[in-house]
């Protein structure tokens, strides 16, 4: 597929941040929870270097908040998902792989505990706010569900404390990962949390505000001039390095969490009550028969991967490669497949049908970053 | 905002027609259900004319199809929705408003009666299955809920029925206004409607195998060849002239069916039991307090709204612009506004605020077409 024109409409909604975005000059969108994400600036190789080099600002907005208030909330997220909350305290995030009752992954968010009694889910690519929802209001759960006006906006690469610390202070470096903290910015209070989704650190920060998304981002990037900060997005080629999934690429409801290399967040011998745990226990106890593997793809860089790539062992599926780029880093393509027990041994050699032919697959044993 | 560049991905979903689209000259898409949905080929006036006088293959794939089966699915389906569907038959669609325990609009789905025991839910843009899947098992109700491969491929204009009896026989034109019947194509029979989203007349044949999806593209394009068929997909221009309302643009989870002009699908007298009655009671009760109305900006065509233009009265925000295109057949700006009661009453004149600057905008008593 060529690069098409975006149609604007109401429905791909625009976020705190698109202003600015737009004024640094967006390449190209795509559209993540109904709203705009940026997709490329300059461009993904040019983006790619200026990440693990400085420092970028990325409106992640469409990580959109579901938010779990009142007595029944913390039973409520732990029926969400298979891992074991009993041990999380405020100022936690944890990953938690949310799945249906037959173990298929529904999304894969990131889970705030603000209090007992107030939570957030910070959603990938799909309406949980519609299953949490439902779930709650036929259960009759004493809580309130609902969707904030609050929008991400995530501060990354190896200069992302030094620019953090300008604008919020020093304290903002004795945030740990996957912790989060509250900071003032123009007499508000907000959430900064040590995550984000590339390998390079830095932060994310809850803006709950619409109004002070512009505000924010002025700040942000006048404080970094000296710094290179600029305007950046997920970077494809850098997080496909880094081995980081994307729920609706890499993984659907197709597949359960052990699939997709998340078994060590089920904790099925645990006693806690949560959906998909009669499903999870047997594929626990059996074992999966699929699973996400690093895949390279040695030789000239490939095309862009917009749809599953069959990987094929003498003829037959034995899987497909979600996600591939070329690494100006590795000096390879670097690639993210769900290959068959039968293949997915490091070092088997598989075949690849990409748009452009055939092309020699090898399993890897681990990332690249 | 300017056309952007859309990157593509596996979680824009490409169709089983979407081979056929690119073929045909695609020169925008917008992404609906997580789905690549043509938003332009030759361009929206073309695309409009060409609609009006002839017949168009619209790939909708996007409406997804929400599947429930079992001895519960007809207690599920009223469940979801405030219109009493009691009387429904087998071979009928009914427009449902779907909304949650507050009334607020979840979707406004077109609801497909199979058999008692077998109903399709044709989905608006959000995650319907989620919502349905959440309360189906919460309720520990006796229904399988999933989304099948079914893709809807609709043939719209003044000469439609004529183009679907050459592929489909002449029975198709015994099909009535909001019923289906089934039709055979290579030996497998699939469910052809009387419906679609335009003004224009039309059909939705509800494509049942991804594999089936470009033979039949063809032989519609080849069956009319003399009756200038092409691609098309819905129209902007046309549907805001008819107040064919988009959901998430012209109506959110903010506002209940009351305000978007759907009070006539909710009958909060009736027997049945379903979610928001308490809520929607209430508002039919009371009234609603601001509605959809006809809008019209008199003089030079307005750029596109893609996002909510105020209207104000006085210094006074009361309401907003949520689609709005020059029509050239009216010869004006057509729009679809929601306007609070102090100043609904036809002939009422405003200020919309649009990104061009403040314009004159007034109420209607019925849309265009």
């Amino acid at each position: 597929m060529n690069l098409a024109a975006m149609s604007p409409t109401h429905r791909t909604r625009r976020t705190p941040f698109t202003d600015g975005v737009e004024g640094a000059g967006v390449s190209a969108y795509t559209v993540y929870n109904r709203m705009l994400l940026p997709a490329a600036f300059e461009s993904p190789e040019a983006d790619y270097r200026h990440l693990k080099t400085h420092v970028q600002v990325w409106d992640v907005s469409c990580e959109r908040q579901v938010e779990l208030r009142g007595p029944d909330a913390g039973r409520l997220m732990q029926l969400l998902t298979p891992r074991d909350l009993r041990g999380m305290l405020p100022g936690q995030c944890y990953y938690v792989p949310v799945v249906d009752e037959t173990g298929g992954m529904l999304n894969d968010p990131v889970a705030l505990k603000i209090a007992e009694d107030h939570w957030w889910i910070s959603i990938a690519d799909s309406d949980l706010l519609l299953w949490v929802k439902g779930i709650a209001w036929a259960m009759r759960l004493d809580v309130l569900v609902s969707e904030p006006d609050v929008s991400p906006l995530a501060v990354q690469g190896p200069k992302a404390d030094a620019l953090m610390a300008r604008v919020f202070g020093d304290g903002i470096s004795a945030v740990r990962f996957f912790r989060f903290g509250w900071f003032e910015f123009q007499d508000t209070w907000m959430i900064i949390a040590r995550s984000g989704y590339s390998k390079q650190g830095g932060f994310e920060i809850y803006v709950p505000d619409t109004a002070l998304g512009m505000p924010l981002w002025n700040a942000l990037m006048e404080a970094g001039t000296d710094l290179q900060v600029r305007a950046g997005c997920p970077n494809y080629i850098e997080r496909t390095e880094g081995g980081l999934l994307s729920f609706g690429s890499d993984m659907t409801a197709e597949n359960t969490p052990f699939e997709c290399g998340l078994g060590k967040f089920c904790h099925m011998n645990a006693a806690i009550t949560c959906i998909g745990r009669d499903a999870l226990l047997r594929v626990e106890r059996d074992g999966p028969t699929r699973q996400i593997r690093p895949i390279e793809i040695p030789g000239d860089p490939v095309g862009r991967c917009a749809h599953h790539w069959p990987l094929m062992a003498d003829g037959e599926k034995v899987g497909r490669v979600s996600s591939a780029a070329y690494s100006p880093d590795f000096k390879t393509n670097v690639g993210i497949g769900m290959v068959r027990m039968t293949h997915w041994k490091p070092g088997t050699r598989l075949t690849v049908e990409t748009p452009e032919g055939a092309r020699e697959a090898i399993v890897k044993a681990a990332f690249w970053a």
